[in-house]
């Protein structure tokens, strides 16, 4: 697999965090050096391993804010 | 790869819909015939092929709101 450049640029925060010690988390990260954007997945301690995980635009976080807020959680 | 079964309970949001009209959902989905979980990935229309996403469960998902709605989106 090709190697994939990142930069966490803002760890915004925490979802869970399991028996292992990874946490899934809501991030500000730059891609192979392009715009960052916001990812939620689980990281390693070190944030070295991450798991699979999602890309979303600051639109879509902000529908996804609006569909949480009308959910009876 | 193994053949994963999958019902989606439940079509709660959808957080936007790309060129090809693939949309990026918020579902509750059961795998495999198990508990369904709150699940982010993108469909196409006909809800046959899915793209990588993520699980999520209950107690994350108000975790997420928590944070997104301290955020300034």
């Amino acid at each position: 697999m090709a190697e994939i450049k990142y930069e966490i640029k803002e760890n915004i925060g925490v979802l869970s965090e399991s028996n292992k010690g990874w946490t899934k988390e809501l991030n500000l990260i730059s891609w192979n050096g392009r715009e960052a954007k916001f990812d939620i997945r689980e990281w390693d301690p070190e944030h070295i391993k991450m798991g699979k995980g999602l890309t979303l635009s600051k639109e879509e976080l902000k529908k996804l804010r609006d569909i949480l807020n009308n959910m009876d959680l």
